[in-house]
């Protein structure tokens, strides 16, 4: 039995179109343009304009399927959609400078070590993660109601957690010390389910978290969150092989002529293929675990991840 | 009038000592050994025997001068204060990466860059951050008693703004951009309020946080935190000077050599000392107006930090 592909809807891309237009307006009104010595605009290069967002959809997808239509926990899970992008834009500056991917394009622009030279680069990426904290925990007026201190509390637990050394930093040292080296299936899924999947997965959860789901749709939500962060990979690298610079508006190849090990190195294109569909049937099969009445979204952004050809 | 500075006494040194083996110990429990592909170990070297501490003496002083002797207090302020040691450390290991400081030594060993690579440097940098976050938001056992949900949210919210682009990652910019450029001492003091200043002055407000002191209390702190801070730069600035790399442990002369302003090329020798004079007594005049009835460790640690030869 295999999830069928469904085309995305116009409500579902308007959905999406909507979310996209309030998550920018939030981030540009987030990352100051007047911080000292330029670092503002050096921050916003990084994060602004800054293509899918994937991320921030699933928190707000997330939070959408938990509490539909409450205000309060819209404005939270913005803020929770807004810190997660930010986190996942300062990982993107750093892991394009010359010490790591030594990379030079990125969403069709020069990276930002390229625009504004790397020590800018660096230290806007560290700016950039304290920012993420900082939107979190916003101590007064309308946004400070809508997120209560124990919400706050529970998403700087669970980005911290997604996004240092158990999760996505620790990913990345893995990739880095796997450069050249045959990797099993194993090794692959760990470094991948911590190196992307550990934010992804956190965005499901930080967005539910913002609704206060009832206890039994816990397991379900991680599980989807799970399932679609690993898919988002394999699929990442199978378009890293089949696709050009133009269309990924990156650098395409990459990987491979740096000698990392992908899902089409490991499992062959065929596998690769394969593993794409089987994590896409257990991300639905998950959803209907939560018993949630309202997962249509996540279930779309499900099909979008696998479906994507960039 | 000037504040005489005092010999330090021997119970103030075994008050020290005895935090300084504490904190080393909490760090080395939560710096895990047994991250992914060495990047414990990285960040164990980056962070671990880690010299004067004096941020998380800060942190420790200021909670005990709030509430004396309740160990929940205790508990909380040890978390504060090894999240504060991990900001610190993390700004270390990225300042001194070739594309900033490009420093060799630091405490008298070589800098983490040099002993694993840089990419592993600014991962190990970037972990560390997160590794504060998460270390300020226990989810279970008895310190998350200690540290109630809103004294969590509190403590995010003054690290991240402390370590964001209004304090550290904003005064580094400028420090970057003002390189070989004769800057005014309001510039000068603007750029390392927030450098170190900002951090300093965090480390006394979130101890000050743990034993919610009384109202009345808290703008002495915060002028304390910001004269300390303060004068913890100028007398940096005078040893870089007069100290050789031995007694120092890093790099001597090198701000001078890098062109960079400081204290002693803005303002003299004798000015920077007579600077650092000043701050000590504003330290010591803002202690006595919180109010507090046992600040004898914070007005030894505001001696100990004009006092100090390395």
């Amino acid at each position: 039995m295999s999830a069928a592909i469904q085309p995305a809807t116009e409500a579902f891309d308007q959905w999406a179109a909507a979310q996209l237009d309030t998550v920018e307006q939030a981030l540009s009104a987030w990352v100051p343009e007047q911080a000292p010595a330029g670092l503002g605009q050096v921050m916003r290069y990084g994060v602004l304009d800054g293509g899918k967002r994937l991320r921030a959809l699933l928190v707000l997808a997330a939070a959408e399927a938990v509490a539909p239509g409450v205000a309060s926990v819209r404005v939270a899970a913005l803020r929770a959609a807004c810190a997660v992008e930010l986190i996942h834009a300062y990982s993107l500056v750093h892991d394009d400078m010359p010490c790591m991917d030594n990379d030079v394009l990125r969403r069709g622009k020069p990276t930002v070590h390229v625009q504004y030279g790397e020590a800018m680069a660096m230290l806007a990426g560290d700016a950039m993660q304290a920012l993420a904290f900082e939107v979190l925990t916003p101590e007064s007026g309308p946004d400070a109601q809508a997120l209560p201190p124990a919400l706050q509390a529970r998403l700087c637990a669970r980005l911290a957690r997604a996004s240092g050394y158990v999760g996505m930093a620790g990913g990345q040292a893995i990739d880095l010390t796997s450069i050249g080296k045959p990797l099993d299936e194993a090794t692959l899924r760990d470094m991948h389910r911590r190196k992307t999947g550990a934010l992804l997965q956190a965005s499901v959860l930080m967005g539910a978290e913002c609704g206060l789901p009832p206890a039994g749709a816990w397991a379900g939500l991680s599980e989807y969150g799970a399932a679609i962060g690993l898919a988002f990979q394999v699929v990442d690298d199978i378009l890293d092989v089949t696709h050009s610079a133009q269309s990924l508006g990156k650098t395409a190849g990459k990987d491979a002529d740096a000698g990392k090990p992908t899902y089409v190195s490991v499992l062959g294109m065929d596998g690769a293929r394969r593993q794409a569909r089987e994590l896409h049937v257990q991300a639905h099969a998950a959803l209907e675990r939560t018993g949630l009445p309202h997962h249509e979204t996540l279930a779309w952004l499900a099909d979008r991840v696998v479906q994507r050809d960039n």
